[in-house]
């Protein structure tokens, strides 16, 4: 296969962790016989310093005639305590998601064995977790008008949402459910928004396309807590945009690393593939970030072109990895720790 | 002191726990001779049964001209599957805590050093954890303009903050942060929305007032991960109606039982206390529920009236309870559980 990938390093430890990915992503290609054809190109706080802008026009045209989107970190701290500041990273990346129409933000929550006691929670707690979360990531609240009225006084945000919109993540999620658990859960506040209720009936109506998934319905603050309480009972969840923000974070702690975390965001089309971690700025430039989970999101790109092989292939090299111990500081516990650069090299050697 | 309490037993568990807590009430009261003039009122999905309404406007008139509001729980399943429900429980909570002006929701999250090992989190992460959230209850997204267009197939909720509104709930936070901890950490997600852009500015602008208050600001998503991780490294969390209500929610289950946590809505005037859990409906009538809760609220609500001891009285009660194995199934571990009342009489004998 020839893959055109856009590479998109963006802030902090971004370009370091990315490196790491493309190494990987090479070896693959090498062992399989596909051909790569990497193009770079600005975001985030890198291209507002370069071009002004977070997520540029020149950025967006090579996104679109790429096959796919491998993505590192966005942000940085020093428009983060800036309520004025005019143009923001963060802008770049909702204009990304929304100029690709990447409407499902596919986010799995999975436990290593030889890291089950890394996790804060109990391991009979999380033995066994396997769940992904379905984020609806180009609509609600994220994507309303917004705005101040009263020379400033009165700020507001507007959360709008179709029943298209939540019928095409819907579809996904249960989709999805089939391959895997049959157990989807819709995560909404049903008793206080318009907004949920529409996800609800929405939700309800498209149950009996799909008799054989058993389909419930949870208040967000009921899933914040049984989300730490039993993981293990989730399979497939689907939510709106803000409310999957905070949960898919609360669930990464589950696994007891966000370094190890990666996600897809897909649409009709393109898909974005980046670690679920930030650009973790006091690490920018040390060689100490961990780089599994984009490698992991390298391999989620792989499986979503059909390559199932290729993807198998990575999860195999990180976990081998794990079980030897080749793992960066925030892993290491007391033991050696390697560079990120080096467990990148470690991991494309063992493909 | 002579206090007027109204009492909203509410549905489900609600009027079991609420018995015990007027014993427990009326032992400290006749302990430290004081009169509790107790002013019954229907709310709740009982008050939709009898009346239509679930906050009428006869238990307004008896909540407003007490002193305090005693609360137990709101909620029935038969509203919640039903997306089209024209009249629903919480609409009664909701319109309750904007007439009587209750925009602070308080709630303390602690450890029991005897119940550190029933936590989900390992007890390395959660010992020694005592921090409060305030959270802002009459504004936001839960009382914007909400509703449907395109005959039904766009729903929309409006999220609305004053400045005014920021800075009451800010000014509880930093007076609470005062007398406890002095820090204070303010949870929103400033990189997306324009009113958490204001909350943001507006405490900012207040912290020379509270020189000696260290202030964080975190994005709700960092928070929903931080809170579970490493939960005492906070001490008092102020934010909006939404985010406080998923993260208290998540916070609760540090203490490893939900039937412990009480909490306060304070405003300017009569404030109201209520347990942090539902209305726990498949437990209704059965004496099986945990009664502390609400209990632990009576203690809230005599330290509001600058009763200290009373509450402390309270408080010890149900230490006592605790370390002697005096407890409701959900706290019995495999031992002897004692029912709802058996557990009231218990604390009322030992105030
Ligand atoms: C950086 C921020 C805008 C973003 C979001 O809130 O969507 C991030 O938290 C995420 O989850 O990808
Ligand atoms: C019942 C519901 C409307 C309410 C809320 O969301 O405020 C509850 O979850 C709470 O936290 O008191």
């Amino acid at each position: 296969m020839k893959l055109n990938i856009a590479l998109l390093a963006g802030d902090g430890i971004g370009p370091e962790v990315i490196d790491q990915a493309v190494k990987v992503s090479d070896a693959v290609a090498k062992k399989f016989n596909h051909e790569i054809n990497w193009r770079p190109a600005l975001t985030g706080a890198a291209a507002i310093d370069a071009v002004g802008e977070p997520y540029p026009d020149e950025t967006h045209e090579i996104c679109a005639s790429s096959d796919a989107v491998l993505f590192g970190a966005i942000g940085h701290p020093r428009f983060d305590n800036d309520p004025s500041a005019k143009v923001r990273p963060e802008q770049g990346l909702l204009k990304m998601r929304k100029k690709l129409g990447l409407f499902a933000n596919v986010r799995p929550t999975f436990t290593f064995p030889s890291l089950l006691d890394k996790s804060p929670l109990k391991r009979e707690r999380i033995e066994g977790t396997d769940l992904v979360f379905l984020r609806e990531l180009t609509g609600g609240i994220y994507f309303g008008e917004k705005g101040r009225r009263d020379e400033g006084e009165t700020a507001f945000d507007n959360c709008v949402y179709t029943r298209a919109e939540v019928q095409r993540l819907a579809k996904k999620g249960f989709e999805l459910a089939m391959t895997r658990g049959k157990k989807l859960c819709c995560v909404d506040k049903a008793n206080v928004l318009e907004t949920s209720r529409l996800w609800r009936e929405t939700v309800q109506a498209m149950e009996k396309e799909y008799p054989e998934v058993e389909v419930s319905y949870e208040f967000v603050d009921a899933v914040a807590m049984r989300l730490v309480q039993w993981p293990n009972s989730y399979d497939v969840l689907i939510t709106e945009n803000l409310f999957g923000d905070i949960l898919t974070d609360e669930a990464s702690v589950i696994s007891g690393s966000m370094g190890l975390m990666p996600s897809a965001s897909l649409g009709s089309n393109i898909g974005l593939f980046e670690p679920i971690h930030g650009s973790y700025p006091q690490a920018t430039g040390l060689n100490i970030a961990n780089p599994m989970a984009t490698v992991l999101s390298a391999a989620m790109m792989f499986e979503n072109f059909g390559l199932q092989k290729e993807g198998k292939a990575i999860r195999d090299a990180v976990n081998s990895a794990l079980n030897k111990g080749i793992v960066t500081e925030d892993l290491a516990d007391g033991g050696k720790a390697f560079g990120t650069s080096e467990v990148g090299d470690w991991l494309s050697k063992n493909i």
